[in-house]
């Protein structure tokens, strides 16, 4: 018998009412905004300003297409620590529903380290992505009412107009369109374009609010364009911050569910983590750091986006703090930055895991240049061999790292169990001296120069006569306090894809900057940023179905 | 002191907790699915399939711009008919989110005649629209894939598709849209545009289904266009029907709320009431029935269109039959029919009412065709005057009806408990020989004809060469056994909407059919039809805030 998909593993779960999960945490049955049986929202009141619990980041070494598994391995996380006796909760991103339909069918985790009920959690869950959604394209929407009343007009220059639509749905037509066509009636004609949901700023706003205040103040610091004579104009010019802010009312309170072993996961937001931070939102980190001695959380891509923006975007803004760096490595994921091919992989060879080690070594010193020695997470897979983990745990070693096969995946908590250990040890006795590597006074050059030398080891930084003129045009704004939010291939630590490994001495150029005021950061594009993804050949689609009893087929 | 808005009067009404709500009509709470304390999921379970409960339609006659309050009295008619002592559940459609920003500001009745929590029903609800939305919009999404993977192509002609994306909001520049623009990798280049969420095909067919499997079924059927050699192509042929119906499985469910009076109100589906059969789902109508004496429902616009459509549309495919029909009025539309302009309202003017009742009188003996002899709800507004409502009485009686005037909207469930005293007497002792007025065996032109001469009043039918075409290709479809859904102005029985009170002697011109196979009708288009709203100068946005406890301003 073949190993079960996930969707069949979590249907042969025994799901637990969520008001029990609640009560494992302390939460009281009334405190809970229940959507069905097993989903709730949280109250913000939950939320403590300064939070006791201990807070460990899940990152990676640089991914490959096939995914190295940071979700699976966070909740076996974890399931381990609870194994062990500790009181942990999951703080995790929702997924998004557009590649659901794409290629990936599903982001909840997998095999035996997954959250449920995945078939919610992977279509609408409580509805966060919609309202951001609504959020987003209502301002659109009155942005080009503007354009068609000239009696109430702020002037807007069409062309100069930064906010885009957003749709949660792998749909390439969307990418850029012409709207406004046909009657008068029909509004301005003009070029505009459609992201994916989770590319919208209103994600990264909510993302990284404190609060509701906080988060009607970040809307109305939404920059959308400029004047036909060119002042800046922001998303309070046009008088729908409340309306906004209403529509994300509920949007802003953490989703509790639970992992396939009964223990408590807070799912809340979903930024980019290409183009924005990336990480679940700072009320749900803060509300688990509050509930819960540990919280294990995760950042998009490979620690060099996911862990950099982390610290600098997420913690920065908050006050957050993290007590320990999970990286998770894969046996296949080094034999790739060795330079082996797909086919190459299956075969034992101890050599290529020497080879590849380079990647996941920059990223080893690059977290302990943040005063954390980082602990190495192997995630298992059938194909490994025993040598390949040997030789990868001493060149860890080497580096003053622990490395620790996880087998969560096949086993759940149980497997992440010694894992979970080596956290907890080295939580306590370590030394933390945890700092950024930039403060906001740095000038937005700087942090980039910063970011590019220390953590992908660049040696030099271009900017385009474009970016050029648009780092004028930030400073004119003020916003040089921001932080910056790299957007850049996942794949390598340079600005292309194809410098596998360790590369050095190389330039990134920047090509163009993006500014997203209400979420406090500047975005540098290192290169293409693909915002809309599109649909393979045969989407994922057609293998989803529901049979007439309701059960769901075809998510993974 | 003036009188408190409605989301003053909603905010300061007890909220009772949904499951007591649920208790009422015997709904356990281990069958409610919550969301939140005020609002559940009904399961499919408690729909019957012969149930027992007595329907009553509340429609109106041909409505003026300033709305006559349909919604208001059917909620009031469901208290009044709890406050005599019956047991009695509102069935009606959920709000649709684009308007609340528009102009309209929310739609969950008015004054003490309301559903809540209105700020909840008004803003994403338990995200029906939504799941709606994505459905439509992963068929567009896949209908291009289609276009763009020549391998696995259906060879749809993309000038052929008939099938449009949809967004619930109110945002004209959407309506007419070029797609597919930039490099190759943006997908084909075609024209396409955006429908407001209520207008999708899909939000029809989710009203008409009877379960599960019927909804995968319609769903199959939704007509997309045609090959390049000019077959037909359905959604069936782009394997996505499963997907679409999982999207849906919990917008499928019937959604309960309560009236202001604690009384259960059952809220969903929110078709168009132009293109599509404006009524809420008949799920829920039948769980309405099947969970209580009396289900009070609504159908949109006046009564030649949303009465003509329930019988002919949803009482026809779902073996529904109306037990007694209420037909609101209200001495403004009177006035306006009467030739009126807005400033001459506030007189006392019973001659208008005489002049004005030709309208009301139509609406009376159409509803008597169908072998029912309607009452008549007289909506009282503080302007209107005793002797208008005298001589409304006397003109009713003149017709065998009876009418009653009703305060529910400042005095809640009390102000219509002589109508419901009525409603009840009517369907104990008034013979009802309900019957439609064609069946399925008709052909599209003599239901044309049918619903136009004996509803409308109109002496001939007119086609255009376009609707010429178009009906031949219904015919070889073998779409000719289903029914007729007219899109029509509501402001006239004619197709001109200048032509108010009773107009006679006028031709109707049906200029262009379309297809609606998934929800089982054709729609003969009359003249220009909105599907997607705009933003007027000053949008309801502008007015909606939430402060730092959450608290919600600006609905209505």
């Amino acid at each position: 018998m073949s190993f079960p998909s996930d969707i069949e593993i979590a249907q042969q779960a025994t799901i637990k009412p969520i008001k029990e999960i609640a009560k494992k945490i302390d939460i009281h049955e009334d405190d809970l905004e229940f959507y069905g049986k097993y989903k709730a929202k949280l109250p913000l009141s939950l939320q403590k300003e300064k939070p006791n619990g201990k807070l460990i980041l899940v990152s990676a070494m640089s991914p490959t297409k096939y995914g190295e598994g940071k979700t699976t391995m966070s909740i076996g996380l974890v399931d381990g620590l609870n194994y062990i006796g500790k009181n942990a909760v999951a703080v995790l991103r929702e997924p998004s529903l557009g590649p659901v339909f794409g290629l990936k069918g599903g982001a909840a985790g997998g095999g035996y380290a997954q959250v449920i009920p995945m078939e919610d959690i992977n279509l609408h869950f409580t509805g966060d992505f919609s309202a951001i959604e609504k959020a987003n394209n209502l301002l659109s929407a009155v942005i080009d009412n503007n354009l068609q009343n000239p009696k109430y007009s702020l002037h807007i220059d069409p062309k100069s107009i930064a906010w885009k639509r957003v749709m949660d749905m792998n749909d390439r037509t969307l990418r850029q369109i012409i709207i406004g066509v046909g009657a008068k009636g029909n509004g301005a004609m003009r070029e505009d374009g459609f992201n994916i949901t989770p590319a919208s700023e209103i994600m990264a706003i909510l993302c990284l609010s404190k609060n509701l205040e906080d988060l009607k103040f970040r809307l109305g610091n939404i920059y959308i364009g400029k004047t036909l004579d060119g002042k800046a104009i922001f998303s309070r010019d046009l008088k729908v911050v409340g309306a906004m802010a209403a529509l994300l009312k509920d949007a802003i309170k953490p989703n509790l569910v639970q992992t396939l072993e009964g223990n408590p996961a807070i799912l809340h937001g979903g930024p980019f983590a290409s183009i924005a931070q990336g990480t679940n939102t700072v009320i749900a980190t803060k509300t688990g750091l509050s509930l819960s001695d540990y919280v294990v959380t995760e950042a998009g891509f490979g620690a060099d986006l996911g862990a950099e923006k982390f610290f600098h975007i997420k913690c920065a803004q908050s006050d957050l703090k993290p007590d320990a760096v999970v990286l998770v490595a894969t046996i296949r994921a080094l034999k790739h930055h060795a330079g082996l091919t797909a086919d190459e992989f299956k075969a034992e060879n101890v050599q290529s895991i020497e080879k590849g080690f380079c990647n996941l070594e920059k990223h080893i010193e690059n977290i302990q240049k943040f005063g954390i020695n980082p602990i190495v997470c192997i995630n298992a897979f059938p194909e490994d061999y025993h040598s390949e983990y040997e030789k990868l745990i001493e060149l860890c070693a080497s580096k003053g790292v622990k490395a620790l096969v996880s087998t969560a995946f096949a086993e759940g908590g149980k497997g992440s169990a010694l894992l979970a250990e080596t956290v907890i040890s080295t939580i306590e006795t370590a030394s933390n001296n945890y700092h950024t590597l930039y403060s906001p006074e740095n000038s937005i050059t700087e942090k980039i120069e910063i970011v590019a030398k220390e953590i992908y080891g660049a040696s030099n930084v271009n900017y385009t006569n474009k970016a050029q003129t648009q780092l004028n045009m930030i400073n004119e704004l003020g916003f040089n306090q921001f932080s910056v939010c790299m957007a850049k291939t996942p794949m390598s630590f340079s600005d292309d894809e194809k410098k596998i490994g360790r590369p050095t001495d190389f330039t990134i150029t920047i090509r163009e900057f993006e500014i997203s005021s209400g979420a406090g950061f500047i975005v540098p594009l290192l290169g293409d940023v693909m915002r809309m993804p599109g649909l393979p050949a045969i989407p994922n689609a057609e293998r989803i179905d529901i049979d007439n009893e309701g059960k769901i087929y075809g998510l993974s």
